[in-house]
């Protein structure tokens, strides 16, 4: 009998599944995908409600059948089971700057900008496309230009968010790239985030995690 | 001369630096406040922005100068920093498990029921005292149910979300419930949390932390 893999239960263009692809990429774990199409509203049916009683993606499977959920939470118990290539520096300032990094993202632009929150803002907000493309851009825009800035000015930045190699803040920050692509939202005006953007695609790690590349991808 | 503290740059009302007045006080560290009005905006001033250009409190200035921002980074920080008492079981999965229980009101509460999203709510988008409460409940309430749901049924849940001692989890929780009374948000309906909630403040550093425990509470 082969041996039991990870599932990873996600939807090929939600970004915090992306993350977690990137995250069982880079420490190369093999990993089969089990989808849940947003829009019909799968992650909200009981067979993923039983996984994660939220009713978000992802949700990661471990060989032992022991269901993670929060793409955060999932990124440190990968780095904390397979500790190589750490996605942290050692240092716990240096740590601490770049769980910011990533919180910038995974905290105040993702769920600001989730489908659910979208949703409510059309139902029963009644808020108009044009409408949430704006608040979508937003909090985006926003948020990605005050990054840009401190990415800018830190002489941790290097080819990635932190030195020259991927991290935790770049696993959060080029699905985010990728994700307001669905609203034109550019980085092209933010020179560091781009370059790093263009960069970790030419990874495997990052390429392989990209929505289109899935096997759900439509 | 005197050691040099620690500062949390804050405000009394703000749930995440609550998190970390509850982090500060269970590790024991002393520590001074500096607070930023947030109704005036001072956390979008020349002051608070050299600390964190991100415009958005709380950031934490360790007694060598090094400023933190981001809640839960500084909360890790102080974990690594100080090891006693421990916010995460040591257990990888069980950590996994505990940092999901955190980051459900992390990101998928607190964020989206921030001031400025409130804001934003109101102007530009025009919406009513009334539906701007609504829309804070709806996130709280929904996220909350399926917590309870999550601790009735874990082995693990005790007097805390985990075990019998605070953890990160309660760091997140206990400010939550707190925020929500500013639009009559309660958990009388949620016996768990309701029960994990005034457990919590029967300890000093729970209480200690209460927004109306600080020196700028008005």
């Amino acid at each position: 009998m082969a041996d039991k893999k990870y599932i990873l239960h996600g939807f090929f263009r939600s970004s915090t599944s992306f993350r977690v692809r990137i995250a069982l990429n880079l420490k190369g774990i093999p990993f089969d995908q089990k989808t849940y199409i947003l829009r019909k509203g799968e992650q909200r049916g009981p067979d993923y409600l039983e996984l994660n009683n939220q009713g978000l993606v992802p949700a990661l499977e471990l060989p032992c059948g022991t269901v993670l959920t929060q793409s955060m939470a999932i990124l440190d118990y990968l780095d904390a089971t397979h500790p190589a290539p750490r996605f942290l520096p050692e240092d716990p300032v240096q740590a601490a700057y770049v769980r910011s990094l990533a919180n910038r993202i995974a905290c105040d632009i993702h769920p600001i900008n989730n489908l659910r929150i979208l949703g409510y803002l059309k139902d029963p907000l009644g808020h108009s496309e044009e409408e949430i493309a704006d608040w979508f851009c937003h909090w985006m825009n926003v948020e990605l230009a005050s990054l840009e800035k401190t990415l800018e000015e830190s002489s941790f930045t290097g080819k990635f968010c932190f030195g020259d190699e991927p991290g935790l803040a770049d696993m959060c920050l080029i699905p985010q790239i990728v994700n307001g692509r669905r609203f034109n939202a550019s980085v092209d005006h933010l020179p560091t985030l781009k370059r790093i953007f263009e960069h970790a695609l030419t990874l495997d790690a990052f390429k392989g995690a990209l929505p289109e590349n899935q096997p759900d991808a439509v």
